[in-house]
Parts: structure tokens; sequence; C-alpha cells
């Protein structure tokens, strides 16, 4: 999407590659929203380094990033041995796959990859055929978010107000994102609205990443304290909800997002505000019989007994520093208890927008076939 | 109620008189959670300040400080002299009713110790009658959450998980406080239970100055993120919410909190835990017709836009100063709405626990006359 950097607009996916230099090319996320800058990252352990330090983070974006350098570190092998390559090629797969032990993205964007490049009869088609992979995971990815935002930008009238919570912007995908994704459409689409940022604590993701987003893309919008939402709806100030989804089980409809989100999605129900989510069909699980057995990860307690900010001088909103501080705001003999995500049941869920059309989530399971192919 | 400093632990009100000195002594409560310290305000003037600058702070608190403050202005008159003693205590009010021109609370007050004090016949007399009607003002409300104790431990059983949302502890009164003071009177009958305190985000009051108190009190205890609590009920770990209220509707039951309580009133009801509101009888409004007329409090962006807290060295968890410090954590060119307050309807309160017993909200209306008097 588009970034305004020193007065000059222009349009920046998250990850790109740069076939002169061999190198990834990422949005350095930790940064933000203070500082925009992209960084290159030269070799395929540069590539891990940045999914495992958090310079990208987000299903979609760390998905391309691995099968972007799985590629880069495909190309950078010198030889014709095939055998040779395909060993090289394995621990490049192996440490890419170190990253983020417990995500399915990076795995399954690589395992892509390697399924092309098995096509090839020379170590100098495989590397072509890994980019030219790596290449359309990433496009796919973006064609997937394009398809949720012509879908979900039926729902979006001229005058609304829309509410959003945590980061499901393009920041996490390639480009567009998904809960982003109607947004962006109906402002392409000449539509004026606003939005409602939940703050999204304890990481604040809406504060941060999500109102970024929207600023750069000259999107009306305000940040609210999770607190707000309940009150704003009481009083007819919210028309349309619209979140992402970490997964969503295919079987029953239920939709597991960062936590707060079932809050939001209780408070809509009351006052009869549809609640949409929207959601890449790769993140859809056809396995799981019931949300409850989702294991909610505990996190870390100095999420919640703090916060990460940019220090300002009491005298003045100069920054002492670009680099974010952690703040101890609690009480320091109390402790806290971080659930990170939470489950809302399908009754909740007006629609699921999916890059297929929008769908009722207890019609999932019937529209299993279609929708399981991954799109 | 109990704090322990430096390992003693001593028995503390908000607000208490030193008659010797002629000083009101008050917890400087800008200080909390990260130090404890008592200021004796030496003059009806820095009593005043004291209230302004928000050393106190909390409806029953500043109430008593403002009666103290008014005892300790005619207290500081020397000579015999009605007519400029009355021209005197006259200057001594209005300084300290100008302090929060919007509360209602100090000037309630100082009418009860003006009232008293109409009854002397010297300057002596009145100097007396003031104090002691100040005395009785703060002791009064003391008595008042006592019984709202009394009443409320009933609803805690032994085992029981319990929400409450801000601060309507014993620092916002003269002591044991209104939402805490069931949980110190069930804890003094031996009861075993957890509570878990919403931050409640912007300005963190359950983080900081819920968490201490139970932390002084011993009352084990968690702090979670306002998005966390309709999770944690829908995994059935809360089984009782208790929050305070800033003014409560005698017509329609209807109840202004801290932005979010209706939130969780919404989130209790599904879940079908019982949800109180925990009063003194003077936060009844007796005219208003309904809540949707209560004027909500927009207040300052940079609340939600960033948070106060102690900054900790990267290396180590030593504060670098006691003063908190605020940091911005939302991204730079995104403005926030922050309403201040919300309002729940009678419909998912449980009950008004109040010092003359628990009612439920439609009842008040009817038995405005028992309660109207003020207890």
């Amino acid at each position: 999407m588009n970034v305004t950097v020193n007065g000059r607009t222009r349009h920046f996916r998250t990850v790109t590659f740069d076939r002169a230099r061999n190198s990834v090319l990422l949005i350095e996320q930790r940064l933000l929203p203070h500082e925009f800058k992209i960084v290159p990252a030269k070799s395929f352990k540069e590539t891990a380094a940045a999914i495992r330090d958090m310079i990208v983070r987000g299903a979609g974006a760390i998905g391309a990033t691995a099968a972007y350098g799985l590629a880069q570190g495909a190309l950078a092998f010198r030889g014709n041995d095939l055998k040779k390559f395909s060993e090289h090629v394995e621990i490049v797969f192996q440490t890419l796959k170190a990253t983020r032990p417990t995500a399915v993205d990076p795995v399954n964007a690589m395992n892509d990859v390697r399924r092309e490049m098995a096509r090839g009869k020379s170590v100098g088609e495989k590397q072509s055929l890994a980019l030219a992979a790596a290449e359309e995971f990433a496009n796919e990815d973006v064609r997937h978010c394009e398809e949720i935002g012509r879908h979900g930008a039926k729902l979006i009238r001229d005058g609304m107000k829309i509410l959003t919570h945590c980061n499901a912007g393009w920041l996490a995908f390639v480009d567009i994102g998904t809960a982003t994704a109607p947004m962006y459409a109906a402002q392409a689409a000449g539509k004026k609205f606003h939005v409602f940022c939940d703050e999204t604590r304890p990481r604040s993701q809406g504060a941060t990443l999500t109102a970024w987003e929207l600023a750069q893309q000259k999107i009306s919008h305000q940040i609210i304290a999770d607190n707000a939402a309940g009150h704003l709806m009481q009083r007819g100030e919210i028309d349309l909800v619209i979140v992402g989804s970490d997964r969503t089980l295919g079987r029953t409809g239920e939709v597991t997002n960062k936590i707060g989100t079932y809050t939001k999605a209780v408070l809509a129900a009351r006052h009869k505000i549809p609640f949409y989510v929207a959601i890449p069909l790769s993140t859809i699980d056809w396995n799981l019989k019931q949300g409850f057995d989702i294991p909610i990860e505990e996190r870390s307690e100095s999420e919640v007994l703090g916060a990460w900010g940019i220090v300002e001088s009491p005298k003045s909103t100069v920054r002492s520093q670009k680099l974010r501080r952690y703040v101890r705001v609690a009480n320091p003999s109390s402790g806290a208890c971080n659930p990170g995500f939470d489950v809302t049941p399908a009754e909740l869920i007006t629609g699921i927008i999916t890059p297929c059309g929008i769908i009722k989530p207890q019609e999932l399971w019937r529209r299993r076939h279609e929708l399981g192919s991954g799109g």
C-alpha cells in the first residue's frame, strides 16, 4: 500500500525480492509507527534472522518471506552438482523453518517452492523455478487479499463508522491485508467512512500498526481504548465491525483471534451491529472439532504490566530517541494473567469474508470441498 | 486499610487530621503505586492545593479533605470577632470549593461543617464544632463503607474469582472503599478468593491503584488487559463482578461508571455471572430522568495515545526514577476518541450494594424516601 516518506507517496509491499542483489527487502516493522525503513536481508541467514527477530511478522508476510528466503538460498548456490545443491537447499529450508517453530505459514510456503523446484532438471532450472514459485506465492497472497477487498467492500456504505481490532492489515500480509482490505477497496471506490481502531492492549497493535496504515492511506480514523467500543455502540456510533482471524474452525465456524475479539462480537450482537471476519483460506482449520480445544497461548505478564513507547520530554514533544522503551505501569508487587487469543462462536458472526465470497460461518463445512483447496 | 512500609504493617486512612499541628495528613496518591508517602497540608491553602493537584482524589476522600480543610481554616483564625471570623470562613470555603469546580462532594461536606458551626455562640465554640463535624463526616464515610462491606461480603464464597474494574477502593474514600469493601470484609471473615483487576485503560487505575490496594491487603489477585475478561468468563474463570459508580440514577437504576463498565456488564449477562455495583447513597441522582441525558466527559486524547510508567533500564529492573513518565505508544499522526464514562442499564445489574443493604436497581425509586436521606 501507499507510504509517504519525506512528502513523497510511493507504493510498497511488506516483502519484495531484489534479483540483482539476491536480497529480500523488508519493511522494518519493529520501528513502526515511529519510523519507516526498508531493510535488505542479503543472505538466507539474514532472512531467517529477520523472521526470527520480528522485523517481519504476520501470517502472509512471513510465509512470503520464507518462500523468498528459500529461493534466495537456492540462488546463492554455485555449481552444477544436483546432490550438493539438494543438500544445500535442505539446510536453507531447515534454517528458515527453525525461525518460528509454531508458525505453519513459512513451512507451507516453502513446500510450495520445493514442489515447483522438483520440476527442474538442472541446478539453474531449479533456481529459476524457485524464484518464480516464491514470486507466485507472494502474488497469490496479494490476489487473495484483493478478492477479500472486492467482496468486503460491498458491506461498506458512505458515512459508515467501522470498528476494527488488532492488526489484520497489509503489514501482516504481502499487501492490502484482510480486515483492512474492504476498507481500502471501498476507499478506491470513492466511499467515505470512519474507522475506530481498538488500541488492542496489551501489545497495542491497533494503536501502532493499524492506525499507522490508515494514516498512510489517508483513511479517516481514531484510536479508542478497548473499553470504549461498548459505549460507542450504545450511542449508535458504530455501524460495522471487521476483524481478522488467526485460525477459523471449518467444522464449527468458530474464530480464534487476538484477545478482545470475542468481547467486541458479544457487544455487536447486543446492538445488532454486523460483525464480519476477513480471512485467507489458508487459516481455516478443517480438523479441530471445537473451539474449546484450541490451546490459548498464555503470554508474558510484562505485556500487561507495562507498555512500549517513545519517551517524550516533559517540556516538548521532541522524542529523546526513536526506539521504543518499556515503562512499568502497574503496581510493582502485582502479577498478571495474559491470554493472547480468544474464541468467538459462529452465532455471533454475521459472515466470513473470504477470497471466494462472504460465507456464513455455519456454511463453511458444507462448502469445504470448494474452500479446502486453498482458494 | 493496611500498608506495609519497610516491613512494618500499619493502618492508614486516606485523609486524617493532626490537631496539634493543625494539618491535614494525606496519602500522596500521585506517587502510587511506586511510592507510599504521607504529606501534611499545613494550611487551608495547602489543603486546597492538594485537592486541586490531585494528591487526593475520589469522591469520599476529597469530601473529607475539604471538610477538614474548612475546619483547619477556621481553627487558624485568631480573635473573638464573630463578623471577621465569618468573613474568614467564607474565604476558606470559596478557596476549597474552587479546587474542583464540578465535584459536588467537597461542597456537600463543607455545608455539613458550616451547618454545625452555626450552632456555636463564640469563635472558640464554632472552631470546636467545625472540627467535630469534619471528623464526623470522615467517620460517617468510613461507616457507610463498612456497611457496604457487611452486606456485600455475603455474596463472596470461598474459592470465588471476582472481577473488578477501575478503582472504587479505599484510596477513593476515607477508608475501605465501595467495590473493594465486600472483599475486605470477606477476607476479615476468613474467606479465600481471587480478584482479577481490569487494567482500566486509558488511565490504568485498576493496574495501579486497585492492584496496589489488594497487594497491601494481601488479597490474591492478578491484573488483566481489559480485553481479557470476556475470554475468562467464557472459560468459567469469573464468578462475580463488583464495580463502583460515579452516579446512579435513582429513577431508572442506570449506573454511570468508568468507561468499560458497560462492556463488562454485557459480558456478565451473557455468561449469567452476577454483576453488582457498590455505592454510597450520596452518589444517587434522584433528579435525572434517563441515562442518555448524562453528559459523558470527553477526555484528553493523550490518555489513549500513550501511557504513564516508570522507565526501566533495559539491562536491569532498577528504576531510573521514581516519578512516572509519559510514553507515546500510538502512531504519531493518529488521533483518539476518549469518552471517560459509560452508562449501564438496570437490566444488566444484579444488585446495588448500599449501606442500607443490597437493592435491585429497579427498586431504588420505590425506596427513595428511605434512601434519599443520605443513609
